[in-house]
């Protein structure tokens, strides 16, 4: 495939912008400039951002991604497009970019500066193979401290946490990071030992007790991001007899686990293999229960 | 003036590109998109940048400013262009710009996603009125908390602190709290105490011990920016006679302080009139502490 065409190429990333002069979206080339070198997302990282999955020519979990979004928003003050100008875009750029499955990623910067004007996008390109690599073959994962008390956000608006902004740079080098350390990916911790979150997804443990089976995430309130494939999966999950749990964990929970996972909207469920060189539960369990949670997945929207 | 027009207008917004067709830079038209939307500069803020004034088409303390950003560049591992192609590509975009004062960025992202070619550019515009306004009444500053305990950065690379990243969400949203709250700025402290930096400055105070005068600055190595001008000016000072402290400080050394200011390379030397609401310092101490250091960075490179 080539990496760049013009956008009536299939399987090339497109890009439609959210501009009310077209309806449905505005379809841009993506092997061309399309943002201002003085806009706020490149300048400042001013914006914010979802990726989700799209099979068969429709958005998976589009509701949850979109209340996120607005979330992120109003953590920033961004006045974002409402719901139909993205279900369009979206639309128009998955017909154009016409595959079986693609990533969906909704961006909004705050625009030029005292513009008051946001900028709207919709890209749509390839599914990573990297990531379907590492949900079948498992996860080497470091633990690196994330510098926060995990009670810190509520009494600190300003620093955003539980917002997606555009400002990655800190989950992009953590992630470089772990991979000179020969890790494939990362869980933060809090300063005060808290189970956190990856750079780019939620984590998930599971406990066997007897017959019961608990699946169990860090508290929500910990200055983490609400998992939207998180939640659809435990909503699932309870429905088929599992218990949940929202912690809190501590790595000592991590380690005792009888599976763990990094668990995100494209990759999905990635079983962790080996957390700071020690292995996480049984061969069996991660295999099991892997098996069982990735068909409750697959089942829902 | 117009906010957007052609290159060659004097006083519109100038970018000159960074590229090996281009010894000089490639002049760019600031008003046309110039980014690609896929730059990992505009979807993750991974990338770097300074900030500098020129004046009568000169940058001020160019040599500080590259290399902080070649500081920030072997954090971020990045490979940016050398100090030729970025003295000719201010050099050329000052000529452009055309006028007695200018900021001068200078910007460097990681590219697209795969490509490992960084973006880099500068861009020359207007010196804000706003600030030189601030300089000369003062400013209403709140202290908010930054989150990190002050001797985090050292054992936690990945978390950036130190580095001038493209990541810059939580300074503005911390600059829009504070204008929420009738300030103008904010001085951030660390979960442990100590008073750190402002989301775009250094922090500096003044104390008179009878005939001695102390400028004191917060610890280096508290995860803070080492400030271009703070520095400018600490070596200009000690020459003019002045006492040089690098902390700790804590907010009581604030309240406590004959005089205290923010101090960066565009807005430069902008005294504090009050933080939380009280004030700092006496307007006398104040008045003629600031005329004499603003005279003595005036005369800095």
């Amino acid at each position: 495939m080539p990496s760049t065409s013009s956008p009536s190429t299939p399987s090339s990333t497109q890009l439609v912008f959210i501009d009310p002069a077209f309806p449905a979206g505005r379809l841009a080339d993506a092997s061309q400039p399309q943002l201002l070198a003085t806009d706020l997302g490149a300048t400042r990282g001013d914006g914010i951002f979802e990726s989700l999955l799209a099979v068969a020519g429709k958005p998976k979990k589009l509701s949850a991604h979109l209340s996120r979004l607005a979330s992120s928003a109003r953590f920033l003050e961004l006045d974002i497009p409402g719901e139909e100008a993205w279900t369009a875009a979206i639309d128009t750029g998955l017909k154009a970019f016409d595959q079986p499955e693609a990533v969906v990623k909704l961006l909004v910067t705050r625009g030029i500066e005292g513009a008051n004007l946001p900028t709207s996008w919709v890209q749509v390109s390839a599914v990573p193979e990297l990531g379907k690599q590492q949900r079948e073959k498992g996860l080497d994962v470091i633990l690196l401290d994330r510098g926060y008390d995990a009670d810190l956000a509520p009494r600190a608006p300003w620093l955003l946490l539980g917002a997606k902004t555009l400002s990655y740079a800190v989950n992009m080098a953590a992630l470089r990071y772990a991979h000179q350390q020969g890790a494939d990916d990362v869980i933060f911790t809090s300063a005060d030992g808290r189970v956190l979150e990856g750079p780019t997804s939620s984590v998930l443990i599971a406990k066997r007790h007897g017959k019961t089976k608990q699946l169990i995430t860090p508290q929500l309130d910990s200055g983490i991001l609400p998992g939207t494939t998180q939640g659809a999966l435990f909503a699932a999950a309870q429905k088929a007899g599992w218990e949940l749990g929202y912690g809190p964990l501590v790595p000592q929970d991590l380690f005792e686990a009888d599976a763990a996972w990094l668990i995100s909207s494209v990759r999905l469920l990635a079983p962790i293999n080996r957390i700071d060189g020690k292995e996480i539960g049984t061969v069996q369990n991660q295999a099991e229960l892997t098996a069982e949670l990735s068909e409750i997945l697959a089942g829902t929207e």
